[in-house]
This record gives structure tokens, C-alpha cells and sequence, in this order.
């Protein structure tokens, strides 16, 4: 993730786990804010909470120093953010999430350069195209139709959170019909079904196509479950019949930056959390293989070997190499035992011979097999046997 | 740090920053608890504390995992850590700590270890022998002293208080004999300058020196603030007259996973924080420049030409170069400004001659230095002049 950050020009940022608690009262959904933080006082008697997601954090940032920073802005963190919510597959009460940002930019071109990353990112994790499907949608086509069958707003919430939940639900229209009558129910969705081939959208997906992006498309379902979005949303989703979920999603938020008395910026970016991403590659079998970053350990023969020990792994250090030395005293076969099990590639054992010859024994655990060397050839020799 | 760490075979964990606030009480210090940490009750009435340090999280990890680990094992974590208290120089309420710690090793090649790998993090930062000491005590040294000045417990406290302040003192033995009388504070002073001699303590420095480490000296006014130190413990000293402060320290902590339940598991490790390494460097003109991750910036002169400069981009990217297109639509000197300001080294210009030309001049800011290369020579040129 972070790679691929920084390949489109992303910069890293970071910021502190603890906020004042107003930062997300009327910015954030307000179920988060109300029954979903960790939100308490501290010894100075400030009401601060533990994040429940970044946006308001980057926007209280880029707001206050709106004056230093060059536009387009792009920046992106890793970040612990936390729920108070029962965990459930999928969801932890903290997880990490990636979030990607770019300010200052009005044009699609900002929407395009963010789903791009996160397709990139998808790529990168080992998945397909077909892996996986974006949808994208705009909430100001949302609005139109909204408007046009004359909704309330307590109405617009409870459809928005049925087109939230419409792809888990089997009885989607009768649940429309129930909320706003089976007239108005039929005229939104004729709405909703016109709306999608908006001239937006359609330069949006047209620019995605020539970057070679061919599995997005627009669902007029996506909504977001954030008050903060103003335009185009997007959610990426698990094609996996045994996971077929959204994995995460983003979105422009043009008017944020205005709730800390500044002028709009326009803003575009997404969020993704290890827990969804841990399920798309457990489910595709993409799970990467633990390696440790140890790459060589010293066994020690006796005792009276360590001195010489430690300083054969200085040596090799200086030469950028991993070791670890095994100071157990454990017999040389248990040594080797627990080099295997740690999954450690390389071991050389410390006993008199070498110390006498100046020689070693490097022995490469997964083929078996061995070279005698002298201490200056082992990292080169490390490198080759690993190909 | 992480790759220090990593040379001397550590592995990586992590843990939440939030833990029971009962995983504090009576482990480490009682002024941190009871005066310093962030403590609240969440959703589900449990207390909470936000982990003023890393010790005890990882005395539970491994406590709670003992059986499944090989050891000796050696983990190390950069995690953020908590204190309600002032701010001052050196101190924030919320800083980044390296934390390393080398469990199931008795003898001392463990604390030879882990100051190695503290003495070599000091010299990968940049640091000199002579711009850092290493000064290291044993607790039980001390114990053994004042039992022999038969001191009560209220009096070791005052005591050790008094030693862990004696360096910005400048009437420490007036101090001691106010508190124990000027006859014990004889004894005292006679007790702890002989028990610098100890065996153990010269076996320590003894394997140092052959390690070429010989900024490491014993010092009997070192005792660290941590209740849970069983035996050596060790500070690095700034030695510049600016910041003459310990920067930071650790030791060894041999019967904190008992209080787990647990059988002892011997234990050596040291904590060092951001703040105060970032003190260091700057006392000694080793700060870091800056210096972005983005590697060229792609001014685009037309919006016409957004299409093409999201291509070029994309296929440098494949090639590991990151990019960043300005979006900004400014002219294209103001574009080569913000790439100056940014310190973004390289540019190129995507406009009709490039589009039609296939060729691209790409330009190294630092230098001036300009040339016309097709798109798939540009990340190679971009490392060549780089040098």
C-alpha cells in the first residue's frame, strides 16, 4: 500500500490517535459519533476521542495550514482508527486503514488518479480484474432524483440506507414501496435508472478505460454511509461468491474544509482496512507466505564460543546482513530445530574448528545445502544461493 | 532503528494502544499511574488506560504465548506511547518509542546484546563514540548496599530518587545526609564506589570492548524509574554541553511475567523515543533533510493533455518511478515552482510537441541539468543522474 502511495506521488502523514470529541459531532455519521466511539475526558477536562476514521483528522490538518501547502495536495497514512461496535467478520473495534487524499483539485481527473491508486493497490496485493468490481456513483444525481420526487429528508435517510443494504436484501423494492408509496417508489427508480448514464460518469469511466481499467461501473446503490460526501462515491467489491462484500470505498468531499471556518477545498480519497483486506486474500488464496526478517543465525556450540559469536554477527551486520545469534545453549541439532521453525533461511555454526580455521559452515535450510567459507564470503554467497 | 533491529535479528509485533488499566498497577511505576495516564471507562464498563509504555504489553504477549514461542526470542516494536503530564523539552504527551527486548537468555550476552544494538542504532543515526556514553549499574548492587546501611524501605526510595537525579544536582551529598544522617551517608557512598568493581559488571564491559564498543562505563547512580528492573539497567548520556541530558535506557527485567502467572522468563530490554533521539540529532547537526518520496513531477500544459500525462505516468509507475501529474492548470513555471518547493528533484512536460513527438525532456531540478529521452528511457536516466 505504501508503495503504491508513493508511486502516485503520495506523501505520508501522520497524526495523533486522540481528537477533541467535536471534531466528528455533525461531520461523521452520526451513528459512529453517538454510539460507536471511545469518546472520554481527560485529566485537563477535554472531551477528546480515539478516531473512528481519518477524513476529519486530514481535514482539520489541511485546514489549518491551507496557507503553507501546495495545491494539489496529496497525502496519504497508515493508521489505527477505532468502533466501539460488536467485531464481526470484517470488522474490529481497531483495525488499520489506508487512507489516500487529494486537495485542490475540482476536475474528474482527481476522482480517475484516486480509483486508479486504489485499483493499483489491488493489483499489487495479486488480485485480477476480475477479482474484484468497482461501482461508482454521484450523490448530486442522488440529490436530483431525491428532489424530483419531492422526498423529505427523513425520507432521503431512510432510502439511502436502503440502497446502502440494497445488495444484501431480497425484498429491496417492497421496502421502497413500504417507505415512500408505490408511485413515488416507481418514479425513483426510473429515476435512479437515467441518472446513471450522467455525462460525469461517463468521462469518469471513459478516462478509466484508456488507463486500461475496465471492471468499474456505475450503480446508482452506492451511497457511502458518510454525511460528508458532495459528488462521486465509489466501493470496491469482492467478486468472490464466498466473500462477496464491499471491501472498502471513498469518495469527493468538496465542502469539509468549510466546517473549520475555511474555504471549500475539493477533496477526493478513499479508506481501506487490513481486516476487509486480510478477508479478499484469505478468500482468493492471495495470503502472502510469513517470512521473518532474520535471514541468518549463529548457532553457538559452547559456551566459551560467544565472544566469537557476537563478533562474526557484528561483521556480517556491517554487511547488511539479518542475524540473529542462538545464545540457548541448546545442543546444535536443537539449535538448527529452531532456526527451521522461525523459519530462518541460513545457519552457521561457532565452535573451535572455526575459530581455529576461520572458516565457516553456511548452510542454506531449505535445499539442504552447504558451503565452507571464509566470514567476508557469506552475505555475497547468501544472496546467490537465494537466486 | 528498524533496520538496526532487524541486522540483529529482531522481529516486529504490535499490539493496541489500548490495555485493562490493571496491566499498570503495581508493575511500573506508581507515579505514571496514578498521575500520568490517559484512564477511562469504555462502552462495556471496563477500564482502560492508553499504554504509557511498552514493557508490559509485551511481559502479557509473551506471558500469554510462552508455550508456542522459541526462545530466546527477540522482538522490537515502534509504537506510540502516553502521558498526561507537562510538556517540556524531551516530553510530549504522545511520542514514538523503539522498544527491543531479548526474552529467555540469563547470561549476561544478553544485556552485551542489547546495548550493542542500542550503541549501534546511536551510530547509525550518525552519532560518534564521543558524542554519547553508555552508563550502566546494577540493581543488585544497590540492594546489596543498602542492606548493608540497613535502610528502611521509605528510605531506598528516597534514595534511589535522589541517585536518578544526582547528575543535575549539585548538593547530593548534602541531600543524602539529610536523609539517612551524615554516618550512613558515608557508608553509602563507600558501598556503592566498591560495588562498581563487580564481577559481572566487568564481564559486561569486558565483552563490550571486544565488541569495540568503549564508550560504556559503570555508573551507581543509575537506577531507571521502572519498579520491575531485577538487575543491570543502562542509560545513554548526550555528552554535548547542550543537551547533557540520558537520552534513554533500559535493563533487565527478569520477573515481570510472573506477575502473569507464569513461571520468570529472564528478560533484557530497552525503550528509546523519538523526541528525545530528535533533540539529540539536532545538538549535533545530524538532522535528516527532508527529502519527499515523490521522484518527478509530470507538468501538464493543456487540460487537453490530461489523458496522455495519466499514461505516461502509469507507465513510469510500472517501472517503481513516483509520480505525481500537476493537476494544478497553472502555467507551466509556476508548475516547476511547486516541484522546486515540494522538492520533488525531476519534471517533465507533457504538451502537444511531447504528445506528437514521443519524446519527453526531462529536467533534474537541482541541477538544470535537461535531457530529450522516449518515455521508456526515463527511469533509467532518472537513476543515472542521480549518480
Amino acid at each position: 500500500m505504501k508503495n503504491a502511495c508513493e508511486r502516485f506521488g503520495y506523501e505520508s502523514y501522520d497524526a495523533s490517535v486522540l481528537e477533541p470529541a467535536e471534531l466528528y459531532r455533525g461531520k461523521t455519521s452520526e451513528e459512529i459519533v453517538a454510539e460507536q466511539t471511545y469518546t472520554f475526558t481527560d485529566r485537563g477536562d477535554r472531551e477528546v476521542t480515539l478516531r473512528p476514521e481519518m477524513t476529519p483528522t486530514i481535514a482539520r490538518m489541511v485546514a489549518a495550514k491551507r496557507r503553507e501547502l501546495t495545491f494539489p495536495l496529496r497525502w496519504y497514512t497508515i493508521a489505527n482508527v477505532f468502533r466501539y461496535e460488536r467485531p464481526q467478520r470484517g470488522r474490529l473495534r481497531e483495525h488499520w486503514q489506508l487512507n489516500a487524499d487529494i486537495f485542490g483539485v475540482e476536475g474528474v481527473e482527481a476522482e480517475v488518479e484516486i480509483i486508479s491508486l486504489a485499483h493499483q493497490i489491488m493489483l499489487d496485493l495479486g488480485a485480477n480484474e476480475s477479482d474484484f468490481e468497482i461501482r461508482v456513483n454521484d450523490r448530486r444525481l442522488l440529490n436530483g432524483v431525491f428532489k424530483d420526487c419531492s422526498l423529505t429528508e427523513e425520507e432521503e435517510r431512510v432510502i439511502m440506507r436502503l440502497l446502502d443494504k440494497r445488495h444484501d436484501m431480497a425484498d429491496f423494492d417492497e421496502k421502497l414501496s413500504d417507505a415512500v408509496g408505490p408511485e413515488r417508489a416507481n418514479k425513483l427508480k426510473g429515476g435512479l435508472s437515467s441518472a446513471a448514464s450522467s455525462a460525469h460518469l461517463e468521462e469518469l469511466l471513459s478516462l478509466l478505460y484508456k488507463l486500461g481499467i475496465t471492471n468499474v461501473h456505475v450503480d446508482m446503490s452506492i451511497v457511502r454511509g458518510f454525511d460528508y460526501y458532495t459528488g462521486t462515491v465509489f466501493e470496491v467489491f469482492d467478486t468472490s461468491p464466498d466473500n462477496n462484500r464491499s471491501l472498502f470505498g471513498g469518495g469527493r468531499y468538496d465542502n469539509l474544509l468549510q466546517m473549520f471556518g475555511e474555504d471549500a477545498i475539493p477533496a477526493v480519497g478513499f479508506g481501506m482496512g487490513d481486516v476487509t483486506a486480510h478477508d479478499f486474500l484469505e478468500a482468493h488464496g492471495l495470503l502472502p507466505r510469513y517470512v521473518p526478517a532474520t535471514e541468518l543465525m549463529i548457532c553457538v556450540m559452547e559456551k566459551e564460543h560467544i565472544a566469537h559469536a557476537l563478533r562474526l554477527a557484528q561483521d556480517l551486520r556491517r554487511e547488511d546482513v539479518a542475524v540473529a545469534v542462538n545464545f540457548s545453549g541448546k545442543k546444535i541439532g536443537d539449535q538448527v530445530k529452531q532456526a527451521n521453525k522461525l523459519g530462518i533461511p541460513f545457519i552457521v555454526a561457532v565452535g573451535d574448528k572455526e575459530r581455529d580455521s576461520g572458516h565457516f559452515t553456511l548452510k542454506h535450510l531449505p535445499t539442504g545445502n552447504e558451503f565452507i567459507l571464509p566470514a567476508e564470503n557469506i552475505p555475497a554467497h547468501m544472496l546467490s544461493a537465494l537466486g
